[in-house]
């Protein structure tokens, strides 16, 4: 593990710089990311995110012209597509061109993730950094890269990413926060912590938001665009999966199934199922909710939560999957209705272990 | 306008304080009431908070003993209903036998409203208090009373109350502040700031968070009592009446209705309506969303939300309503089809006056 303060040094000392978040990012990985790269541009560095899959729409306006999509081959260009209030940098940028003229990146960091596995399409990219580090707060990441910053205490990466900046500040000499910044950081901390509510919250996340705030981000403007965007079929599809939910366990649990049938009949992309599952937690008397994504007939992506003591990571694991004690998820390749019988009997196991 | 130090001195010197919130309590009417009401006992006084309408479930653990409900008949008792993880303290009080123990009160204290017009059953007993007072954050509110703190820029009441509070400390050489009143404080800024989401969050909202949660108060608990608390009829309310909502003015708009018939059939209380208005705010592109509440066959209450820009206190007011400006509502003395075709002509016209 390395100081923030030696890992600002070495940045500074660096000219190119390459951030990779992990696949299907979310507020914290798109708005750390981004205010780290803010910063060194800022700094006069080159410097991007490295993306390979769609950023969700309603976290896009965080890309002010920062990310460059990497296909599968690893070294073209998908353009960034950058809308709901990003700037108007929307150039595409091919980012062989980008190492024709710069050359292999002196720096490529991992950012809210802490293993190449997270990013596999640009694992060869981040392999011809001249040097590589990470900058995580999930607990799981281990420091086994050139430099290493990993605290599974703060409630967002983008907390560490705050610090750095203001260590980035220190170095420089140069004053580097900003509203644009503070919008990111903001959006990190605000969905990592579910707005404040979750138990990963700390003083220190409040007093950060309060430090944004007078910095003059626009911190509702943010929860708008991330909280008030959703799609009408969206809407409408969890509506449609929570009327035909089941309570089970006696209640202390629930379970609803979004297939492709329904996707079909709401006109909605699956994506737009990922509230079901809160909604479902949210619950009197549910301690745990189950939410089945049919991807294909035999492949089925499970996503659970828990309220206040039962451990989901722990039923994922016996699935293959994972997560946080709260939040995780697995993969099952079976039909639907098995995979819902399967996912009944695990949860109603691990319920009645809980009151054992 | 008083000083809260003034204010502070005033109730140290005295022996009893009644504490009035507005009927239909909110989190941040009971939160601080509640945290007041504490700290107010632990000095030794007689301090109770008068209510006379039923307690939202998800905010009555906030009542560890404090509430005395008085019925329409002024000073008789219906107890006091806690449930939700209040303490024990069950007893029913009887306000009459309190007053006859107490005389009339010392200090009759209006909170988180500034008229009796707001607690009308119970303005008969704030009229017997000796002096009166009002904490406040309502700009609407006047400084009518022997003593009062309005502050129009604070979040919630809350805040008030728990600088209120730091005040009794400092003047009673007491500590006061604890976790308990932590979790009432924080309910109230929670509550009345959506998490942290409104533009009426000030860098102040999350400072008083992080020293609530140096104290050891559990916002996670407090955030899973009152938001994943949800009865299975409002959840499938919602769904329901999403499912059959319509958009108008261009998208830009949306309603919906939950009449009688629907409250029937989905087992539910009108109360458990609420959230409707938000979700339907949250939907990508609508400004305005308007919920109908058919209380009776020609009485219909209306809930407005604006998201960014509109404003729905201008729109209740022509109704003879009032509200926030991004949220508001009114009554409408009309069946629930031409209250929807009148809603719609003035959300439709308040929306084109905007853009022009």
């Amino acid at each position: 593990m390395d100081t923030l303060r030696k890992i600002a040094e070495t940045l500074y000392e660096k000219n190119s710089i390459f951030i990779f978040p992990h696949v299907n990012m979310d507020g914290d990985a798109l708005g750390s990311s981004s205010a780290l790269c803010s910063a060194l541009r800022k700094l006069g560095k080159t410097a991007y995110i490295l993306t390979e899959d769609d950023t969700a729409y309603n976290i896009r306006f965080l890309d002010r012209g920062y990310c460059v999509r990497v296909d599968c081959a690893g070294l073209q260009v998908c353009g960034c597509a950058s809308e709901n209030g990003g700037s108007e940098n929307r150039a595409a940028v091919d980012i062989a061109s980008i190492m024709a003229a710069i050359g292999a990146p002196d720096v490529c960091i991992c950012v809210d993730c802490g293993s190449t596995d997270r990013f596999a399409a640009r694992a060869g990219i981040f392999a011809l950094g001249a040097m590589s580090m990470c900058i995580d707060h999930h607990v799981t990441s281990k420091p086994i890269f050139d430099m290493n910053y990993i605290d599974g205490g703060a409630a967002a990466t983008g907390e560490i990413v705050y610090d750095l900046i203001k260590e980035l500040e220190t170095v420089s000499g140069c004053a580097l926060l900003d509203k644009e910044i503070g919008e990111a950081v903001f959006a990190a901390i605000a969905t990592d912590t579910g707005n404040f509510q979750y138990s990963n919250t700390t003083a220190k996340s409040h007093r950060i938001a309060a430090e944004l705030l007078e910095l003059g981000t626009d911190e509702n403007s943010v929860c708008i665009k991330i909280y008030q965007n959703a799609k009408i079929s969206g809407i409408r599809l969890n509506a449609a999966a929570v009327n035909k939910m089941k309570l089970f366990a006696g209640g202390e649990a629930a379970v609803a199934v979004v297939t492709q049938e329904l996707l079909t009949f709401c006109d909605a992309e699956m994506s737009e199922a990922d509230g079901i599952v809160e909604t479902m937690r949210n619950i009197r008397g549910v301690e745990i909710s189950v939410l089945l994504k049919e991807y294909k007939t035999d492949e089925v992506k499970v996503s659970m939560r828990a309220k206040a003591y039962a451990n989901v990571a722990a039923v994922a694991a016996k699935f293959g999957g994972g997560g946080h004690i709260r939040a995780a998820g697995c993969t099952l390749k079976m039909n639907v209705s098995e995979a819902e019988k399967v996912m009944m009997e695990a949860v109603s196991e691990a319920l009645r272990k809980e009151t054992e």
